[in-house]
């Protein structure tokens, strides 16, 4: 669903450019080696961050260690129930691909050799959605990598952080010809264009993947989405620093 | 794993006969008709009620409604990560046995045909798991549920309430000789009896489910848990009553 | 479905406290370690007990042993065909509740250490059914269970019989107000209550799982079905040493 | 496995070209229309029809019904316990061919027109298996559809038996040069041909399978092979008669 | 679906005892240790052979190879849509059919122990269907696997080829009363008889696979088509060494 | 696996901005309404156009159309052989995620309204693989999908082509620090970032997913990327509508 270019579309109570409220909560839950409860406006998700002294197969011997994700949403997080997969005994194509794009992302915030053959496993779990869960989920997620690896460190199982890029995400869009950053659901479900674009704090990108959902865009548009989403990103990597301090 | 019956065994900062802290928090998510976040102690279970315009095939046609139930535990909610159900393509049967007996005792609290041709499908999500998560998983869905059928009657879909029954669930068992109520992990752990009881608000069972993981257990034992069962029921239903006044 | 606590109801031909005929035929089949047919009336469940000279993950290394159980029921053992679980590609929920009940309940029986690094396979195949086949498939396996021991210590593989505790288990009920033994399948279904009670030989209880399938039941009529189910499982156990001597 | 053309092998108890003891026991079981225990020495199928009043898709509104299979082997029918499909969650491959090819043969004795819209479901569970399941349940589950029939005849439900050929089946082969008819376990293990033939009471083919399990075979081996299975078949139809008359 | 025996039926542009025109395509793709297209008329089948230096758990440690198949169709090889198996999530109950006859029939041509501990892998994928794909398949696979030997033998890997038979498919039938070699589609669909032989260049029979699809067939007429087989199969052969040459 | 930046990396036989040698063959198979094999190099892709006329449940009753897409890989495409999806029971999340892309990249080409309540079912078969299957799938199956809807229109079923948009896609990247076109397998294994793009006729974007697999990228990278991209996919356009004239 979209709207053509010249629907008139107004956003509600921040400007285009804007970051809707963005709150961390480290140690959301007690079990896990990192535990962040992220929210970006009304979506809220939960990432956790469980490390295991094991790698898959592809990695033994090598010295290296992994990391990896996955997605789920409950049920309800969403305006109508979705079916639960694990009742229905498979995970949907949506839900493989935004895990594969969240463990790509964080792979790229490591240097896997300095992890040792260990893995961290990120969990992200939508508890509550209104569009922007897996940028959010990437956000989150590089907290709470980040809280585990602090606990390595701090017993000594490691002696350099294998950490050497902070990552962060955010969804850029075109909404009634406007390039907006930080989509919520009813922008979602208006736009024409949807980009989700993951960076690093240096300013590079990791993954920019932009879909026409309407009319095809130009490459001025593209600039002014890649702009958009620069912004957000640095905005949202001060935010990831300052909830660790 | 259970202890010997002699095995000293002391539980902390709390008497046998006395309940963890409860806290049951209304309207934790937003999109759901009824959304409670229910603890015991550090169990959390996020419970919500979605009311559905339709029933399933053995009801249609019947006047009827239906009420249902599924029980997920995100994958690092305990200790160590356990797999996720929806990756490993089906649900454990300890799930299943939990979310049979969800429904089961949630349908003891309605009567169906003041329900009408809906579904109230309860999901109750364990968020951070120490013991006790499918008796709180009841009590906080009755309480998702009543706030379901509120909305129902607020919009005038139904005439009279189909909650005919106030419905609670409580854990007790022995540990180390010593009859308990609202056993925590580690107790459950060192348990030679666990029980799980389920009772309406008139004092009436719905569910008992008593399992020996260690020694069997005698007719005395089994009289004193269900004293204790009673007793632990009874101040759930008042703090059911006092979160819904 | 159920009856409400008023309707009339005469259980025909044997009083409510009296078990059906009951009938346990060993080595039915040939191959098997141990194989017994028992029948609780027309109920008719095949019971298998293979020896298997490795334990699963859990125990490798452990010096213990394992006993697992299995259940299923013939398409056509029932009144109407129900599908092949084979077939649908899964096993209900329902089988997995019943086979995870039996796995317990025959473990309560065994002293694992004595036992060693193997495991005891129980398959318990309902070829004929009329209402308690989850119990008939415990006593019936507790039968076969001792064959194969008998056979392991018949060949030297074991000083010590494993077996600790005799296993048995029956089903009680409240029809029309009445409460009865070892229901059949037209008190199954019109029953308030329903509750399966496995017992050891002392007398003590393994499992108890109490259902009310209409009206809660109250805490006397829950004694009542208590000391049914120790009059029954008295004499289950009495027939199990007659069938083995 | 098998032997070298020149190896001795000697059949035990019967001639070459004897069929193994056949029993055939109607009504076996009380619910299904037709429930016949088929018995090749020590093989041993339960086979039972089933009769539904509907037809599956392809044949909904033709005015003709369908006739159909189903195969299992219960997990200790063998002399080394196999695997539950159901718990596996897929059928073998094996388990696949055999109830397609059941249900073939049975389909021959039909004239589905003559059926009216309905459906005969055989199921045939091996309770011990010694060699021959598939052709004692082709066998049995034609005397089972035949008492289903009867019944609907019995009942005016069909003014024409459907069944147009009677239907029997018998594996032949050739262990160690030798052609026999009715393989058992040690002699199917053992064979270098391996052949199942179906056929009618008037002495026509519906399945020739034959296989060479180690050497190839000739056209003079198939022309013996054939003979032998056209001598069972005559005999087995015959005893079909007998335990239906 | 059948023609009765006396349905005129014409075959068009080739004699009844004539094969289609056969094409065989070595080195069709690059990748594969064998690869051949095989075309019997408009049936195009593409068969590779991958040598894999490992065997199954069954053959680990005995010195022995294995040989084994997989079939598959691609969704639009046929006139009309079928669902695509991968997305299905199984395999139909034919196709396992058709891959455990190709994986039995060229386990046939080889002597396991000769081919060392490795394992070749067939795959038989149907680009177009015409009637025939399982016959293709076969016969184009063993050119495929006999390419992956000389592969084998031309690297130093084993000494003395392992193949020791030559094997060919071909599939006959009786339609409109004719006996007719290699059918296509249209004479598939009318066929009274369908039968798959798969033979050695010295003329024994590996597997023989006949099905009454309308009437039962006669022994005379079984004879005949074995005699259609056995002319087709020694032109197959010969066109196989033609292509090999 | 990822060159750093300044290893050297050298293409072979073609400039750094030139494409593979493309190939376009219509009507490769004679069953699908479009059948195009498309090579790109040694990489050949079958993509079939299949007309069905009906929609999924979320078009019916709309009076709009549906098109769709699969992937899939023969097993021996690649250089070591990977399991069939079909044998393992389901696809992988690379699998999906690229139907998932070729479907949304070909609605983009559609005016769904002007298709009529019918699917156009896309097949994509990879037949031999050397980098840039999904790119070459999509530009191919635009191809396919234009011949489905001349014959559409051929047959007078639609009045005006639906079709609204020319589509075809490349594959870019980072290569050894150069910015490379249309990637084959050894570059894509040594690239640093990779980046694919789905284009109109008219330059604008429907995808851009790009991908860092060592080092993260800039935006000047990205610019002389979408560059390259633009190059390649209006040569592309113009070598569809020559395989079409």
């Amino acid at each position: 669903m979209s709207t053509t270019p010249d629907t008139p579309f107004a956003r509600i109570g921040r400007a285009n450019d804007e970051l809707r409220a963005v709150r961390i909560t480290r140690n959301y839950t007690m079990h896990a080696e990192g535990s962040v409860l992220i929210e970006f406006g009304n979506t809220k998700v939960l990432c956790t961050a469980s490390v295991e002294e094991r790698v898959p197969p592809h990695k033994r011997g090598s010295g290296e260690g992994w990391v990896t994700a996955e997605y789920g949403m409950l049920p309800r997080a969403t305006h109508t129930r979705s079916d639960r997969e694990a009742a229905r005994g498979k995970q949907t194509g949506r839900t493989q691909e935004i895990q594969r794009l969240i463990g790509r992302s964080l792979r790229a915030a490591f240097d896997l050799r300095l992890l040792g053959e260990r893995t961290i496993q990120l969990d992200c779990d939508v508890i509550q959605a209104d569009g922007g869960t897996r940028t959010a989920a990437i956000t989150g997620a590089w907290v709470a990598a980040q809280d585990a690896v602090n606990r390595l460190q701090g017993k000594g199982m490691i002696a350099q952080s294998p950490i050497i890029n902070e990552v962060a995400a955010i969804s850029v869009g075109i909404v009634g010809a406007q390039p907006m950053l930080d989509l919520e659901y009813r922008e979602d479900v208006a736009c024409d264009t949807d980009m989700n674009v993951v960076m690093t704090g240096a300013g590079h990108f990791i993954e920019v993947q932009g879909t026409a959902e309407g009319a095809a865009f130009s490459r001025q548009e593209m600039d002014q989405l890649l702009n958009l989403a620069e912004k957000g990103i640095s905005e949202l990597i001060a935010l990831q620093q300052k909830a660790l301090a």
